[in-house]
């Protein structure tokens, strides 16, 4: 078999190239991940068994633990996509034009959908109580650059003028709080989408309860 | 022994009168719940056990098992006390003079002090994923109250215009998920006293985070 043939080989071969392995493994490894943090959403921690995870998609339970591990590796694993997407919506936000006060509306705005999607969820979902200590490590630290974030678009708001002058901390920990609770009370199946919640809600907060005179 | 000389023998006998006995039996109860709240708090439900909550207090679990029952039956009544201190907060509230708007803060307020309280933090905490469906249903009927109180004061103050023209739910959503989440991150030993933390709270949800220009 020469060289100059395999290219043709290739588009025809039964056997799959490195690329279409890996491909094939990330969409396993996320349908995997998909019906686990569905699970962990809808049931808890505790009363989920990776077996009914692994029935949900039509596999076994080692099928998971050679994908994704043990129930905590999968849970950590759940997580760590809500909280990359978290970081992702700062990281564009940083990047948009405007006031500091828009770009954290902005990231609010993303915050909240993501809370409310199924990775999101198991982050608001999982009391810290649940976790090994190296889990809660690890989760910690992926937490951390999301908290810096809001503070610095609160910092730079309350420097430009454009957001009042309140104790970081506490207006982060108010809007954080806010903007996570949907994390548990939204369900797919009733009222309005994610996107038109989290308007709704971030402009309450931009605009405070209080009436203007 | 005659009537007449009851009351003398009541004062130096060694057997309680009912009245004794039963406030022994509540301050029994109420040590025994306290103890069960805070482990709850601490380690979540499913990693709770009755045994060590008992000999927290130095009691054994049948001890337990005689005042309050089962473990979801100790879980469901900590819970039930939290609940109960939110309908007073609502009621002390609405019985206030002033404006909606003013009963809606100081109800605001209280609602944040008793979710940073060990009751309060046990019905933030615990998912409803954690409970049978008659635990669900009962909680859920204690619960009914103080989301109609909330959304009452918010329809009172839009129609007196204290308060901005927002969709009710959406603002009692986001006002209570506000409130609501002191209850995972407070920690007694650091920090601000929770009526601080209830007040700056209330102060940037009625102001908003916008400056007023």
């Amino acid at each position: 078999m020469s060289a100059s043939v395999q290219p043709d080989l290739q588009s025809t071969s039964p056997f799959r190239t490195a690329e279409q392995r890996e491909a094939d493994r990330a969409a396993k490894r996320n349908a995997l991940l998909l019906a686990a943090a569905r699970m962990f959403n809808a049931r808890g921690f505790h009363a989920t068994s990776l077996d009914d995870v692994a029935a949900s998609v039509g596999v076994t339970k080692p099928t998971i633990y050679h994908y994704l591990g043990n129930k905590e590796q999968v849970l950590i694993e759940c997580m760590t996509i809500g909280l990359i997407q978290l970081q992702e919506a700062a990281a564009a936000a940083r990047a948009e034009p405007g006031t500091a006060m828009e770009r954290l509306c902005s990231f609010l705005r993303r915050y909240a959908e993501v809370n409310m999607a199924e990775f999101g969820q198991c982050v608001i979902r999982t009391g810290d109580e649940l976790l090994s200590p190296e889990g809660l490590e690890k989760l910690r630290s992926l937490k951390r650059p999301i908290d810096a974030a809001m503070r610095s678009f609160i910092v730079e708001g309350i420097e430009e003028g454009s957001i009042v002058s309140a104790d970081p901390k506490m207006l982060a920990f108010t809007l954080a709080g806010a903007l996570n609770w949907p994390g548990r009370w939204y369900r797919p199946d009733a009222g309005s989408p994610p996107s038109e919640i989290a308007t709704a809600m971030v402009d309450i907060l931009m605009q405070g309860f209080a009436a203007r005179r």
